[in-house]
Formats: structure tokens, sequence, C-alpha cells
């Protein structure tokens, strides 16, 4: 590698994160190198790393965290696979910020996202416009900030006062993006030490990372689409494949015929890729 | 997906065109979904991919296609598994520049390349700085032109007054991408067709227009590294595949066990993907 240009920048590590996550493989449950559902295929998740530099790019150049993300999701909305990356995004977003401020640490990441508006929550809101994203019911008392209302819970959102910080806490105890998002993206950056010490390429550091992160908590994906059961025994049976009494491979079989499908887990990985590129993982 | 913003522009389907070449498979040879080499492998492809957009948004921007072309070698060489993509990128930066002009036909990708300068041709010789790339000697009495001269065969360059299209035309007898330079790109045109034509999920549509391709026309990559006997067998071979004679994933095995490897033909199935893009191909 010559020396005379800079390497890659934190929008174009992003990027690579997402690229290098769908690759991972066996990632059981998931879209892999090796795994395609029959309407959500590899190649969706492709164009959709194409299309969301554009809010990776905002991002990095200083522009609302919102407004990033929402353009980002736009632009992985070309293609026709849906919802691949929208939760992968919402983590990334903020942490190409940080890393394009030089903040690429915890308080770093948590000062991103609680210095986040008003203006920011209606964003978020805007971009479930571009997909359809499976998520759960809003609690209690706050139907009119459910989600699934797209632009028109945004009166409400201004009504409310409430920033994109705020309406992440809402859902923190029941979405593991929501929850890095209030916790300073603990689980991402624990799993960015796992792939930087890890060894051998990455598609096997992200599996194995991929796993871990599983293992140690329940995805709230599977949980909101599959319940809790099934969410429990994903992670004992991540947890088998780490101890080596279960074949990944199998495992990863088992999943997709089920559809059980640990997409938090996905983004987990995603952020986590994102910083180990940041701190210096060679691809 | 929402009317609200354009789709993906030239310079972003180039990037995803780069992608779904190497996600196609089986791709006898050639590293793809399911194949590594052990120094070369898919991961290096997606950095490459990743990098080589600075080149294609210079070249979409109407940035002279020799610097164009330099800038995204640069960006694609940051990965360590060494050339990825030179040739998909000689041929993919002047069909951007078409496609943002609106010129995305055979006479008006001629058009681009026969504009080039010296300037151009001094900053592709450049371009051979950023990379190792597998080249063959140059013809006789031009061993100033050598491209391992790199930089060094600039002054030449600009003693004998070649343009970037003089320098293609001196290698297009011996090199499939220079060739496509001189000719109107027709074999990246009727690929693309195929592709359009075509049926199912983008990555087999690859792996088809591969194996075309290849029975049509010995590889010249596969010339210059293994000689024209196994170029000549490679040729035959893509054709009993296509015929039903050999299976395609044991003769990718073969291959990859050889280190034969069509580089070439998956540069132009590269180029393919992206004029099928460009054509409406939806992902």
């Amino acid at each position: 590698m010559p020396g005379d240009a800079p390497g890659r920048d934190p929008a174009e590590n992003a990027q690579l994160a997402l690229l290098l996550e769908v690759a991972g493989t066996p990632k059981p449950g998931n879209v892999d190198r090796r795994r395609d559902y029959e309407d959500l295929r590899f190649e969706h998740f492709l164009a959709g790393a194409v299309g969301s530099l554009r809010g990776f790019r905002l991002a990095a150049d200083g522009a609302r965290v919102g407004r990033a993300f929402e353009r980002g999701v736009e632009g992985m909305s070309h293609q026709s696979g849906g919802n691949t990356q929208f939760g992968a995004l919402l983590l990334l977003t903020p942490l190409v910020q940080a890393a394009a401020t030089g903040r690429l640490r915890r308080e770093g990441a948590a000062a991103v996202v609680e210095a986040t508006t008003v203006e920011d929550a209606c964003d978020f809101y805007r971009a479930f416009e571009h997909v359809d994203v499976a998520v759960d019911e809003p609690p209690e008392g706050i139907d009119d900030l459910d989600v699934r209302r797209g632009s028109d819970a945004v009166d409400s959102i201004r009504d409310r006062e409430l920033t994109l910080f705020d309406v992440m806490e809402l859902s923190a105890q029941r979405d593991g993006v929501a929850a890095e998002w209030t916790n300073g993206f603990e689980r991402s950056f624990e799993a960015a030490e796992w792939i930087v010490d890890d060894d051998g390429p990455i598609y096997r550091r992200a599996s194995r990372a991929f796993l871990r992160l599983l293992a140690a908590e329940e995805d709230t994906f599977v949980v909101t689409r599959n319940g809790p059961d099934v969410a429990a025994e994903t992670t004992r049976r991540a947890q088998s494949v780490l101890d080596g009494d279960e074949d990944a491979d199998e495992l990863a079989e088992e999943f997709r015929e089920r559809d059980v499908n640990p997409g938090t887990t996905a983004d987990l990985t995603a952020a986590a890729l994102f910083v180990a590129l940041e701190r210096g993982l060679e691809v």
C-alpha cells in the first residue's frame, strides 16, 4: 500500500463494515456469504451498503445525525429486499460522526447521541417511510409515537419536545440498538476488541463476534418476530456452538428454515466491525 | 422503494457492479462468494470496491478519465490482497463517464476513450505505482513504455505524445481490457444484454455471463500468467460447463487449486453488470 494518500475515511469504513458483516459466515439465522433467504439475498445487502454511504458521508461532514441517518436509509432502500441494514445504520451513523470528530470512544459516542435534537427525532420517524421495519407495539401511553406512523408521528414528537436520544430511551428496554444509544455503545466497543484481538480472515472473526454477542444476550429482533422462547433458545444454542456442542453451519441451516433471524446481533456486529476498522483492523 | 429521491447514480452503480461481480458464483478460477485464495480473499475485493468509488465519483463529475482511474486504483489499493480490480476499473471508469453524460452506448463509450489525452496516459502509468499488476512483456521496440516502469515511463509518454487511447491500442492484441477500449466495449455491452435478459438472482446471472464470455474468447490474463495452452483449455472447459458436460463448482475447485484465474473475464463481467444496472437491472 503506497503512502501517498490517506487510507479509508470513517464513512468508507462504515460502508466496509456493512459489507464485512454480511460476508461473515456462518452467522446462524442471517443472510451471509453462503446463505440467502428467498426474498432477502446477499445482493440486497450489497446494494444496501452502496446506498448507505450517502448517509455516512453526511454524518462525517457534520450533518445532523437524524438527517444523515434518514438519508442513509433512503439510499439503502434502493433494492428490492426491503429492510437490510436499518438497525446497523442507526448504530453506525453516530459512530461515524464520533470518528470524524476524533471522539470514537464510548464517552465520545455518548456525547454525539446525547446532543441529538427534536429535529433528529423527526428525521428518524421519516426514515420509516423508506422501508418496512419489523417493530414491536409501542409502550403503553405513547401510541402517538408508534414508528409505524412515520411522518404522522412528527407532530407528536414536536409537541412532546422529544430528542432522538429521548426516543431511544423510550425503546431501550426492548430494542438492542436503542439500548446501545443509551449505554454508550457498550457492546459495540466490547465486540470490536474481540475482533481486533482475534486472528484469521475477517469473515471468520465476524462470525465469532456475532456468536459471542448472541450467546451473551437475547436478540431483540428475534423477541419481536419469534417471541421470547425462541429468543432464549437462540441464545442458548449460540453458546452451544461456542462450546463446541453444536455445528454452526447446521444451526445456520436450521435457523434459516425456521426463519429465526437475529438481526439486531448482526447490527451490533456491523458496529463492532466499524470500530475495529477505525482501530486499525487490517483488511 | 419510495419515489422521493433518485436511485443509484452511475458512480454507485459502478461500485455495485464490482460487488455483484465478485459475489457471482460459481465463477471457475476466481474469488467468488464461496471461494477464496489464501492471500486473495473476498474481503479484499469488498475493500477494493469501497475504495474504488473515489475514482468513479471523479469520473461522474467530469474529471479526466486517467485521473479518475488513477484515484480509483489508489482507493482500491487500501487492502492487503494486492490487485483486486485494476482491469475492472479501467473498463468502468470511462463507462461511468459515458453514463454520467448520457452516452452509455457503444459510440458514446468510444467517444469518451478516444478523447483521452497524453495526461490521461501519464495518470495510467502512475496507477501502476499503487499495486502490483501481472502484465506481459511490452511489445518489441517500446520497452520505454513498459508499465512496470510506472512513473518512470511518463517522460517517454510525453516524448511520444501518446494518449491513453494510443497506449491501449498498443496492447489491444494481447489484453482483453485494452481491446474493449479500441472496439467500443463490444463484449461488455453484449454481455450486459445477456444479464438483463437472464432471470433469477444476480449472483447466478453473473456466473452465467462469466462462463459465456470465457467460452467465447481466451482470457488474456490466463495467457499471461499460465500460458496459451492453459488459456485454450480454460475456454474449452467453460464451454463444457455451458454444455452441461462439466460441473461448474468442481471446475471452480480445480482451477483454484491450479491457480488459473480468468481475471480479465471477471473484469468484463463487472463492466457488463454496470451496463445492465444502468439499463434498469433490478437488484
